[in-house]
């Protein structure tokens, strides 16, 4: 059991720790957040978005103080991270309102008819849920990010593990949420945090906590996933990890305007230092279109220059381009970090894209600044290395407007391998909006029905109940006759607005 | 590779047998359903309709020879097995309608709006699915069962596995089922179907499968969900397994109408010999109300005799009425099956309320006609068993009209335990209707959000994805601007009925 360490990227010193969290005060933690989880639940969700809604006062109010945190432990800079607090106060007042309209409890009423006895369903909160944020995004993917504000409106108590690569904010985001929602008047054990390794191993095999949020790596996400699993009781792991998110890039926009996008696309795969788990790592352009040659000079006209937010990670992302060029790709160009701390040097490889086989190295994330550029020969070839790709988070197609001749296939393609598509866009940025799916196929994510991001996050803390010929009084508020709650319900098979 | 041979219950001898299919074989099925994925994806809803009407016309026309052919693998006697062609049917209908109404595609889309750019959410289907059915139910929950029919309704090809306990009957459906699919116009591939057990294995490892329905027994749903897990790309098991299913008597009820609700118990654990996943498998009944000996009496008094589908069944009931006496019970009652073919004895234990402890086997189902008896002193004694039990499919409440004061406090508890909780009803008996939830925590299922019966039974076959800034005639007929499906959408956050 030992303390998280904080360091600055920008020197590698040391800035400050936070004490493990021990066996009996993780106990303690996860008893009072189960202990609370039916006055949570039974909470409106009206009265759950004032708690949300004071945490995000509070990170707004306290703003300055913590990007000025954030940036020691991430060297993420100001202005990204002060976007960063406004989003993630945005992400929580979103989350409130979507439970507050109330489809997510996907109300259901069949009266008794003939041989039927009255049914009606209704999604319960599952309970004391656990959230495993992530390093990069210190705000919007952390202890206060989608995972946690998601979880809260959905009617649930959270308990955090906070992340060592930042464990100063993280605790001091801690200590305000559970200031902010004393204040709002939730129960003391609607939210806790915990810290140390140790404690998130605890965390996850306590038979109290009903299911785990993760967003991370593939390595990490498994291997909670495997201690999930391993449970007296399995419980689900939602585990969002990271992917390659190819690039498409059609006949017609190569021939129309490829320097463009290949300033694009270096502009989106070293966007914080190359550290999204929607970074694009692999652009697909015609044969003889002359990509790699282009993304090259982008990278050496951009000259991107970050620190990586962990030596572990500067470390994976340099012995990364080591392992693609073992599997046969070919460094075009790279631009050195800075000269101290955890620097990362800004890397484009081109690969022959025969290269690109299932299981070779070459699909899968190097987590960092650096992408891979291959040239497909015609749309048959492009369609067998669509088909070799892993699953993936996003994936992009530059087309060349609405009517591109290539457009359709390669959608069709992507949408078989990918969470989200777009056009036009680079992967990187990710709304959070109704119709938002940040998930996929394995091993994007280990559910690709659920996301961390958007309204259908909620989805991932509740299960379905029927109650079956319970008398009204009896029901769960949002099924009642009445309906108190003021939701869409399905009624009899009709959808009935409120 | 051995064949499936097909018994009869009633006297052991042999009807009949299945060969196994050949490891070529199965591959060839899966290739057929998996080229036609991306066809019977993008057909509309209503004409896959008339495929799923196709097979139901063709199971109510065949339905004597059907049922001759099922009970003589089953003795499940003709009028539950005519009653369940035409549930069968009714299902077939049923899940086709849920796809024409459309909001199973979860339809969602947010125009552009400031720095958001377009997206467009909808749930596409995974693509060719297997479906292993269920011994007990060789129509409702078998080739043509609740599985593959919400699996077709979703859009997705599909692949059974032929059940071993009624193997002519699995044949014969799977021929009518294609016969009425090719003449209605459907892919070659939509539906196919395998027999003997390595050509199950090779279906689960097959690559091209993308995800797998079950229902069964936990051991077998387990092996499966680890078999799917060990894959290169490790695919959903939506394993629905058996559970005790308990039954609460409260104080006023027990104190009103013990004999009559004794007498319903017996009727609702022997019905069908006891092989429901819903069986009533443990009556909580107060101290000191004699609940024991009334079911007792009520058994001796019903007197039901009938085989078990297996020889193995038998043999395990038999076998587990006796690990259950090891455990603590004691038989109060006991009822002998017919003299000859795969009898099983119905029996009733009394257990002392302590002896049912985390980890018991007096906690795991024994299927069959075998029910268990314990008193509770008090509402803690019985809160603290109820937290002991394992996660079910049903439970149920037998109070004393809506005003029981015991009502509330014993609905929660169970609520928190069970996929579904009635008042009144016995467990068996699972309507296909909106509001039904046939699934429940673990070991109920490997996946509590996942229902085999009801409109929600759908979701288990698609995923999300989210089309970003893709050109409306780019994007899928479901969300493209028009609404060519005609279907429920939410748009810009507002619920939108057609």
């Amino acid at each position: 059991m030992s303390a998280d360490i904080s360091y600055d990227p920008r020197t590698g010193g040391v800035n400050g720790e936070v004490a493990a969290t021990s066996d009996a005060e993780v106990d303690a933690i996860v008893a009072a957040a189960a202990a609370c989880a039916a006055e949570v639940a039974a909470t409106p969700p009206s009265e759950r978005a004032r708690w949300s809604g004071a945490i995000a006062d509070a990170l707004e109010a306290a703003r300055d103080e913590l990007v000025d945190l954030a940036d020691s432990e991430t060297a993420l800079g100001r202005p990204r991270l002060e976007g960063e607090v406004a989003r993630t106060a945005g992400q929580l007042r979103f989350y409130a309102e979507v439970a507050v309209e109330g489809s997510f409890l996907g109300a259901t009423i069949d009266h008794a008819a003939g041989a039927n006895p009255a049914l009606a369903r209704v999604n319960v909160p599952r309970g004391a849920v656990a959230v495993f944020g992530a390093s990069n995004f210190p705000f919007a993917f952390s202890v206060l990010g989608n995972d946690t504000a998601s979880a809260v409106a959905a009617g649930c108590p959270v308990v955090v593990k906070g992340h060592p690569a930042h464990p100063l904010l993280s605790q001091r985001l801690g200590a305000l949420a559970k200031e902010a929602l004393a204040d709002a008047g939730a129960p003391e054990g609607a939210f806790g945090i915990v810290h140390g390794f140790d404690a998130g191993v605890r965390l996850v095999e306590s038979p109290q906590i009903t299911a785990v949020a993760f967003t991370g790596s593939q390595r990490a996400g498994m291997a909670l996933r495997d201690a999930a699993e391993r449970r007296t009781v399995p419980i689900p792991v939602f585990a969002e990890m990271g992917t390659v998110n190819p690039v498409v890039v059609t006949a017609a926009a190569a021939e129309a305007r490829l320097d463009e996008i290949a300033s694009g696309f270096v502009g989106s795969f070293t966007l914080g230092t190359g550290q999204f788990c929607t970074k694009p790592g692999l652009l697909l352009a015609p044969r003889g279109s002359g990509a790699a040659d282009a993304v090259a000079a982008a990278l050496r006209d951009a000259a991107p220059r970050g620190w990586s937010l962990t030596q572990g990670i500067a470390d994976a992302a340099r012995t990364g381009v080591g392992e693609l060029v073992d599997a046969g790709a070919e460094v075009v160009a790279q631009v050195d970090g800075p000269d101290a701390g955890w620097s990362v040097a800004s890397t484009v490889l081109s690969v022959p894209i025969d290269a690109l086989e299932p299981g070779s190295r070459l699909l899968e994330e190097c987590f960092g600044p650096v992408a891979l550029v291959a040239e497909y020969e015609d749309a048959d070839a492009l369609t067998r290395t669509v088909d070799a790709l892993q699953g993936t988070l996003a994936a992009a197609i530059m087309a060349q407007g609405d009517s591109d001749p290539d457009l359709p296939g390669v959608l069709a393609e992507l949408s078989a391998k990918a969470g989200r598509v777009t056009v036009g866009d680079y992967p990187t940025g990710v709304a959070f909006t109704w119709a938002q799916h940040h998930g996929g196929p394995w091993p994007a994510t280990s559910d690709p029905t659920a996301t961390s991001v958007g309204a259908a996050a909620l989805a991932r803390f509740t299960r379905p109940v029927t109650y079956q010929s319970v008398p009204d009084a009896a029901l769960p508020a949002p099924v009642r006759e009445g309906n108190p709650w003021d939701i869409p319900r399905r009624v009899d098979g009709r959808l009935v607005l409120p």
